[in-house]
């Protein structure tokens, strides 16, 4: 299973690795793919509506409680976190950060990318937060940018994940990635999300559905799936 | 290189299979896959214009030449060709065709199709012959459709092969495949189309183009290309 | 709760208004309305595996079943239902029924009607079903079409349900509609069609995942929801 | 003004050279090409709600009157005028209809077309016009029909005119042609048409609003404009 | 006529409250809504041709100009109106700004929101415009932003109304507002605004031309309208 | 051939002006257009991939170079050009760089500008120029925008010229401009870009296929053309 493979996902909030991406998280983890994660946030304003209600609450407190039920989640994905700390609703991305993220690109050398849909007029982070990802896969190609780098690097392919809507959002699946043998994995990850626990039945029936769809399409059977939409076309060598 | 997979191409006209799809034949055949064109008419009436301008010429002798024509690019690109002879500008369907195609469909078990864009304002034949494989290849998959057949079957992938003025057909491909090592088997079922010499050398700029674009989205070498549009979401164990 | 109202469900095949509009049904029908359904097919050679499965299986006998298990389906609903008949994959439709079709909006006067959306391409009589159902509604409209009928008749809106698939079949949601209150109908309708039995839990959870969207979207609580796509501007009071 | 120009008209009803493309038939026919209307249907069923409130109206005598004020509209319009009477709501085209367009494009050699645009979800005749008349375009420029009309033909541009609700119709104008010096000539081709009195000055407020459009978009004064959307791209020798 | 419901309208320009949605506002307040207008700017650079024509004419007099102008008109149709002086031609907003709207939002709790269109190739401060009103409408639900408010907010259908070229802006109506009983309240909002007296006729006709269609698409007589683009899907009780 | 047009060029790197619209510009120039070319940056980190493999290269040496090699072939094509210096992946623009193209929009007065496509997943530069360019075109319209500049101007039509991979652009031209004529001073311009050799063929490739196009659609011959899309509806006089 040994593989110099690596992914990297880049999301807004925790919530949004867990419930769109962390099937194919733990599947590629688990065939051994270094897999990272760009947490841009901690979702501690917008996504936290469970710890607001607590007495006492602070946005640092606030902050805290949600980095480490992310970074449980990414351990049981078998996956590496980053935070940026860029606060949410809205973000705020900087140069800094941004260059960042180009040494991640570089470094990672990630064989594919997952991030939001270009589209969502339901949060204002998720389309801010694959603006910047994509800003920094294309810089990372520029030989001029620190130049002493000598980069190895290609730009991969991005694969936008299901956001909450999918309709609302321009989002078409192309991808029907087959979850069901990391499935278990994928639900444990959402049980570090307590603040959100009526979120874990409206995802598992999301990884269902698009599990009976991906049978559908393929004559195979899935028991549960994810969606996703490719960004560029792909170099094949044989059509199917 | 022995496989028990196979390949459908349906096409309006003799040219199209050869410009648009020739690579991904010669490809295939190659890998031993048995790759079967339906070709819809003769193109006697509307791609023939060199016939034409030949003294006496009847439309049966059009069809004649144009059909040994169509023979010699199939049997170099190492495929069947069958004719349905529905006379082209326009093509006129009939269901005892749409019986033929189904059976062909449930023959064959195709893995992928690969057919015209669903849009083209430049031709009538290519949208009507592409509704017309869809159609078949979705009555195929009905129980009901000679139920004696107890027909093992699962409707394929289909992929729209590229229109001659892709922007304004709404074509816009998410595959590239890697031709470069059957370019030259494509160049000669060219040559088997002298009447259309006028286009060897555009669909030899094309392929080289669509080659180019290929390399640059993989980050590895492609001399030749042919681009590609899918019809539904792939079902896949991996995303790169 | 009496009213003089009425709403017309047009479908390719029993499964449909089911599925997608049973819920709709159900609650206007409990509202007063005037509920009618104008079944297409029976859909007895494409959604019919089931049935087919069974030694000795005819056409004939074959669409007895499927018509039976559509009127208790119908009933429990509370609607009427027409079968036209057409036959499926693919529906083949005549002058003769538009002209009933035509009778059956003059008739009914329905303020609304549900039908399927404009593109599915993983069915070839959807689409044509909702193709169907707007020629009628328009021709009904004309003054010279019987004109001894002296028609009072305006064209109603026409809502389209989901498709299985709504992101291939560019289904773009723009009402969500509370079926909470009828849930229990629209499931047990499910149930007079045991040959799609793998359908009722996929469709319960569509139901489950578009009320949450239809409580997310309006602030106040939805269990469960279907989802619809307008065709026309509606005149309105006011704005909200 | 002598010119061996032409210009060549479709439209599935009377009304519709009238109030979409009245200024282009005027302004050019003012130039001194050779205008040709074909008018598939009388509108005798679907747009002749005045003529069936007469007593004791019947088909043929409604299609007599619409004909007469068809007649005299494209006099004043300057255009020679010919009736497919195709029926209409719905249009039936047939064979033969198709078979005569093509001859009348390769007669009149226009050096554009002027047609419906291609949705229309209030009108099932215009879609189906518009497709026809490229039909017949495309099929104009095959060798092999009546190859002994030896055709010298170029298939000219299509613009497609203003549908009545355009947003709803997927149209986006690219040109807005300037028909103030023209608009007395429009107005008076209106008022043939009595029975559609109401519409009158909607589309004279239409055309004062185009005008407006025309100008701001030039910064030419323009006071009355028609917009269309051209299909296919231009060929030029200048940008501008 | 008393109700707790309220309406707010995020303009970047005083004409657009009056031209774009000066019936609903006059309408809404007629029914006893509070109806709150922020205007983002005077328009004081680019849509003050007439005042610039002024001699000696400065910016602040400019800007004095408008926003009395402005306040007049709000005052006409029964609204409250606040200017954020952010400039215009560009429209440049600050945190500050949003900090204010986010409050706005809480505070008035509309049931609606009336903004710009989402694309406008003619005017970079429309789009920015509705930009930024969406992004204050969804961090005004962030239970992190300022949660001492203890804000009981739910995020409002928005409404996008209609651009000067509809068609050039991707805009599609789906409501048409009846706003035939308030007609000469708007008009005389538009008598506030002299110096863009050449748009006065022109948004009549566009009044008058809505109307017209909203009849024709609810069979129900209306002599003035406004179109609206919904951005949301509705969650409803009953289908029509 | 005197003339007081002009045309305005505004591209993100010095090989954009040189293969989208290289032709575009050496005809007008051949015409007595004053043709300018405004180009934001260098190309020096993204666009320079031969210079920094040289020994030793820095960020002011490769700029040098870069700024050397425009400017002959700006000098080739006939065309003034304008360095803003802005910096490149990703382009950093200024308020005063926006002053500054919005005084040169009021001073060359151009009757055209061309500039990039709107979207471009392979590249952050070419959209932040175009919406760059759009701003400037707009502001200078503004009769508020430096007042005593008493401004004569008219904003002008916007080509977006042809992208490196059109179809994933959203790019649809519709304008084939030939440039036949001056073909050869297009391609002598290529080779003052040395670092970008591997683009010389595929760029006459472009030309070579979009002249073909250009010929089939207008039926007049046409061995090289450039494709470009257009922004704003035309204001015309006759139809074609």
């Amino acid at each position: 299973m040994a593989t110099d493979k690596a992914g990297l996902v880049v999301t807004a909030h925790p919530g949004d690795f867990v419930w769109r991406a962390g099937g194919a998280i733990a599947l590629h983890a688990g065939l051994g793919y270094r897999m990272k994660i760009v947490c841009l946030s901690f979702g501690e304003r917008g996504e936290s509506q469970g710890a607001w209600r607590q007495e006492g609450m602070t946005l640092a407190e606030c902050k805290r409680q949600r980095q480490s039920e992310a970074e449980k989640a990414a351990e049981i994905l078998g996956a590496e976190i980053e935070f940026f700390d860029a606060g949410d609703y809205p973000l705020r991305l900087t140069d800094a950060m941004l260059d960042r993220l180009i040494d991640i690109y570089r470094d990672v050398k990630p064989s594919f990318v997952l991030s939001h849909s270009k589209s969502d007029p339901y949060n204002v982070d998720h389309p801010e937060a694959v603006r910047f990802s994509n800003e920094a896969r294309i810089i990372a190609q520029a030989a001029g940018h620190k130049p002493e780098d000598k980069p190895v690097y290609s730009a991969p392919q991005v694969f936008m994940f299901e956001p909450h809507q999918p309709e609302q959002c321009g989002f078409v699946p192309d991808r029907i990635l087959n979850i069901s043998s990391v499935w278990d994995i994928k639900r444990r990850a959402f049980e570090q999300l307590p603040a959100q626990k009526h979120l874990w039945d409206y995802y598992e029936r999301v990884a269902l559905n698009r599990g009976m769809q991906g049978g559908r399409n393929s004559g195979k059977p899935m028991t549960h799936g994810e969606a996703y939409q490719s960004t560029y076309p792909e170099a094949v060598e044989v059509m199917g």
